[in-house]
């Protein structure tokens, strides 16, 4: 059923029965490193491209997560995948080695959220018994895709975010195990004018205001409900303005919040505003948030990946940023 | 509820409410110009770039489809768009212009069955009454992304096709206007070692035998079931390829099939293969099938739009293309 004009609620249950992130070797030392399932050497991992390192990732992440389900790759309906490469191609490549359904999702740093909604509607059609959803990102290829390579050395500018070198693979089913997925709020596209396309976080702090206050207005809930809100990568500066945008409207929010992307290389100031890349919150959930939801440490969570939907030539063209915030409650 | 292993019968039905299609000057002079809805005059239609111009025509099909059903912008739920862009920017900066809650979707050039699938999801699940499906391509812009700048002036090779300039969108609904979405067969990606970026349809046409098959078994149909099977962007030798694959497994296509890229483009030799891209199937489906399904001079189409994975970046490295088929059932 809707609720209000853009949450859903998925009546028939919805369960994450587990989830796997693997990371990078720098993101393996950093704040949430002790969390993650497995942290990758080096950034080629034996490949001879950025591209390929991040196709292993990324199929590591779908097939391990099927494992430690333990499950037979057979027995996933759908995977839903996602990355921020030119035209998704480390999902396209990393699923084809499976003799599963595919559908290809993209809505940058946010799609695993898209994937979980995308998810949720399948299992709680009753359609599949288990799908999986998983998003990857790489620092060294995404820099080449959306600024400059890596090989040019340019200066990173103060409001910029460090992408995420990493696969967060979710596996939603219809079997009571592990915490549901209970509602989502669709987010609109939202484009303030910023042309940057360092500073994503700016351009992202709108679009998640806008999309959790809509949640807020669609449930008549407060941030009070929550015992975390977790946004996705807003960075440091970002989350700043997201806070502040939402207590202009009221809606104060308190140490029940943080961002994937402000928290995961802690005070490292060379990652300047932090994380981000749709590696970045896949990988939060998958390492961190997903146990404590499943112990009951926490119990109700608002997670809301955001996504700044350029490309490098739009912003070659001088276009502005456009972005958007997708949002998913969990409770166990 | 699931029949057999990737189909998918929708129980509370999904109409498809209204259509839109616009494409652009020779386009609109070939075998599908007197049914499409608008053609654009020019291929630059005013705009500085040519992605200007694929988002001005992608935003046009959204709003002209929802107008064409007598609705207001706000009566839509979800805007769920693709394009061949990357980053999917066409669908991106399209889509920011609205108020409506957003979903992107990249399959290539199967997109559109993608979003009708996701769509149908959305409907049939009771979440929203009216959702919007849509998706473009343009040949100036494909090119550069995919394969060469125009400006290079690159001959193309025999096996080539030619990426339709075009959007088209699909309005689905709860409300009993037009035929129904029935099912969905997902489609699996297969790779079948083609290297060469021009070639499609030889990379397309197992991912299609592969789908349609499944698609046969999982229902016990045979291709007499149908008043009309209508592949995607095969082109003339894809999909010679695809009914030899088809035939090898016992499955023989007569006269009730067509592939929409083998026709588009007519006898022009020009246009080597015929046409592709995800505007291709997009707006043969909005012109030329919804109105003969509309008016009942068919009553059974399985629409199989098919997409190749590659990005011109997995190409450059030397890599084969990945392809799918996602395929949909409708009924009036």
């Amino acid at each position: 059923m809707r609720i209000g004009k853009n949450t859903i609620r998925f009546e028939k249950p919805v369960y994450i029965r587990e989830t796997y992130s693997i990371v990078g070797p720098k993101e393996g030392e950093a704040r949430f490193g002790s969390y993650f399932d497995q942290v990758m050497t080096t950034y080629e991992w034996d490949e001879k491209t950025f591209e390929q390192s991040e196709r292993k990732m990324h199929k590591t992440a779908i097939e391990k997560v099927v494992e430690k389900a333990g499950l037979n790759q057979s027995d996933i309906g759908v995977l839903l995948c996602g990355d921020l490469l030119n035209q998704i191609s480390a999902s396209a490549y990393s699923a084809r080695d499976f003799k599963n359904a595919y559908l290809g999702l993209y809505s940058a740093c946010s799609t695993i959220a898209e994937a979980m909604i995308i998810g949720s509607l399948l299992i709680s059609g009753g359609y599949f018994d288990n799908v999986s959803c998983s998003t990857s990102s790489h620092f060294c290829s995404a820099e080449r895709y959306y600024r400059f390579p890596l090989e040019l050395g340019t200066p990173r500018t103060p409001l910029s975010q460090w992408t995420v070198t990493g696969a967060g693979a979710i596996l939603l089913s219809n079997v009571a195990i592990g915490p549901r997925i209970v509602e989502a709020t669709l987010g609109e596209i939202v484009d303030y004018g910023i042309i940057d396309s360092s500073d994503m976080g700016a351009a992202m702090a709108p679009a998640a205001a806008i999309n959790i206050i809509q949640h807020f207005k669609d449930t008549g809930r407060s941030p009070d409900y929550y015992d975390l809100i977790v946004s996705g990568d807003l960075g440091k500066y970002g989350s700043e303005l997201f806070r502040y945008l939402l207590s202009q409207e009221g809606y104060v929010l308190k140490d029940n919040y943080f961002d994937c992307g402000a928290e995961f290389y802690g005070d490292d100031v060379n990652k300047k505003q932090g994380g981000s890349g749709a590696g970045c919150s896949a990988t939060v959930f998958a390492s961190y948030l997903y146990p404590k939801l499943k112990n009951h440490e926490i119990n109700r969570v608002l997670f809301m990946p955001t996504g700044a939907l350029m490309s490098k030539d739009s912003s070659l063209q001088g276009e502005s940023i456009p972005a958007i915030g997708q949002l998913v409650v969990i409770e166990s």
